[in-house]
């Protein structure tokens, strides 16, 4: 009898789920508007698209070093120099398909099956996802709104005391809420994690995206922390799966060796073409002030139309609202959303388990006209 | 004290420490032929290389479905349709992230931890190091060149007897010796392993490149199997990362959910460009050609230089050399042909632990004059 695992019976990726009921509606000719997944409406930068294409004519796509590119690893580096003032070698760069890769390859070669990691909730469910595919013990501690949804050293200190803790993994400006950590709280948790053994694992794929308060690189405080970032979010390249890992030297010999089994290279054109990424501020900046419209509009609209019950957004390009005063059942929720408003959002399952059945996600990395027409159906719809 | 851990811990895969080791001598100004990776000479065909220039002028390559663009998974069934006389639901197949990401999908699909595979030796490397990051038992069943390195029924029931056995995993035409399962052990395999309720995977990865005998498709005889492709090979898209898989139904929610979390998605850019790649036959088949040219160049020159002991080449593009009358350590000797002779080879320790030490791989996927150049060296060299 031919059975499949039960390890790899995770939890669907509901803003994926959502994606993929969204694209089928919109194959049978209905306009969606798309807030369920976190992708920027605007293509990549002029820049980056034409090295892809110079790419395309000057020749073979082949496979690159495991860690990637050189060049775009010193580009990279060049990034630390000038935008945090930390020097990075290179050498300690590794170059990954998307962030997805950067949470695979790091959770094999810090952590054995068996070690317990800690997430905050709300956060993103592919850590969690990912975590349980490779048969580590998820360690969900709870943060609550009022704590601006961010982890402390006490709730660390607690959790490892109870049963050591192998691996913290923090996003700021975090998904789904968009806050950002105080760099006081930063640097506390990375010394506590310091302190007691516990790798700190720093996804920063929102750096970048922010609205007033800056979030400081985890590098900052410790070169023993892994930093995942991606050229997805602020460089609008989601769909080339490109993005990279900053790897203590420990790490790096078995980053390099699994990333040679498991990924061979990223794509090597994604690699050439996100060379030029650092060079598009201009175009970048003047999408992330669309973002801050969007935002600005959003903060504006929502309580208007009965979704008001959310934090101001630090960064990202999220919205996390608290919907219990609509619903017990965000999911039935997001559902109804698609099929009666055709606007497609997150149910707030997908970040916490637990208390996620009263939030949804909205995303305003789209175009403002795309805010305009989301408040207006979802106001006729709940109105 | 932050430690690495074990599982991470796996071996390199030599072939891209040798290629790593290559770009590093050409960077430093020497020129270097290169047989250590199995990539083309070739760039992906013109009408690959011209949809993806289209798709960056049109606008943004955003995610897509984790399983795929609806239109590629259209053409990948249509293909098994006009190729193997196979109807295939689209439905059942996934898109993937290039073969590494079908391996990796469908060891966490359909088995867990502890579970045993079974993977004949000699084999592509990749295999035995992401089942060992995964936790799984590598079964490694020795085959032989007098058996043209195929794997029997019997030796999966003694295996299967000993201990239970949950997959079986078979690469025809074969990496790293080329030779191709001959129809009826393909067969027999495959209904030996229904028979015991073993998963079997089939790496068709060198699917169109044969040079005489055909390879069947495992679909053919069960729709059980899971097969792995990808268009790296044939098709000269190696660093595009795009492959796809074909799924039983049971597994597809798994491999759907694992690739949401895991992948998020293949590269749209490549999703794009691979639809176009089924058009380019003229210009693929041209290409073959070349391949076979070399193969019969090879077939005739390396006896000459001493390297002549190995099999005839059914397909793939790799000469397995059994090199034990010139040396007990083929680590070294593919050291040394790097570093004296500039001719970057793998040794056959990637692909076989145990007795690898007396074989090296050639790839003859470059160009003809490559060929000339890297037996003109070698024999220099060896001379």
């Amino acid at each position: 009898m031919l059975t499949t695992s039960n390890r790899g019976a995770i939890q669907p990726f509901l803003a994926m789920d959502v994606m993929a009921a969204a694209n089928r509606l919109e194959a049978a000719g209905q306009d969606v508007v798309h807030m369920e997944v976190g992708q920027p409406g605007a293509p990549a930068p002029r820049s980056v698209r034409d090295a892809a294409t110079k790419a395309l004519r000057d020749g073979r796509i082949g496979y690159t070093d495991a860690l990637g590119l050189r060049a775009l690893r010193e580009a990279i580096a060049a990034y630390y120099a000038s935008h945090h003032g930390l020097e990075i070698s290179p050498e300690r760069i590794a170059v990954t398909t998307g962030s997805s890769a950067g949470f695979n390859l790091s959770f094999l070669a810090l952590f054995e099956a068996g070690d317990r990691v800690i997430l905050p909730t709300p956060g993103y469910p592919a850590y969690r996802n990912i975590l349980g595919a490779l048969g580590l013990e998820v360690v969900e501690l709870a943060t609550k709104a009022q704590d601006r949804w961010c982890l402390t050293p006490d709730a660390i200190r607690a959790a490892h005391v109870k049963s050591p803790i192998k691996g913290v993994l923090i996003a700021s400006p975090a998904n789904p809420s968009g806050t950002i950590m105080k760099s006081e709280t930063l640097q506390a948790v990375i010394e506590t994690c310091e302190e007691l053994g516990i790798w700190f694992i720093s996804d920063e794929i929102y750096h970048g995206l922010d609205y007033g308060m800056k979030p400081n690189c985890a590098l900052r405080y410790s070169p023993n922390v892994v930093i995942i970032n991606s050229f997805s979010k602020y460089y609008c390249m989601t769909g080339w799966r490109i993005g990279w890992m900053v790897l203590p030297e420990k790490a790096l010999r078995s980053v390099e060796c699994l990333g040679q089994s498991l990924y061979i290279s990223a794509p090597m054109i994604s690699q050439v073409a996100a060379i030029a990424a650092f060079d598009a501020t201009d175009e970048l900046e003047v999408i992330k002030h669309g973002y801050a419209k969007n935002r600005d509009f959003l903060m504006a609209q929502l309580p208007k139309i009965g979704l008001g019950n959310f934090l101001p957004m630090d960064g990202a390009f999220y919205v996390y609202c608290d919907v219990s005063s609509l619903t017990d059942d965000s999911m039935e929720f997001a559902k109804k959303s698609l099929e009666e408003a055709k606007v497609a959002i997150t149910p707030g399952a997908d970040f916490d388990p637990k208390l996620g059945h009263h939030y949804v996600r909205l995303s305003f990395a789209g175009t403002y006209g795309a805010m305009q027409e989301a408040v207006k159906r979802l106001g006729g719809w709940l109105g």
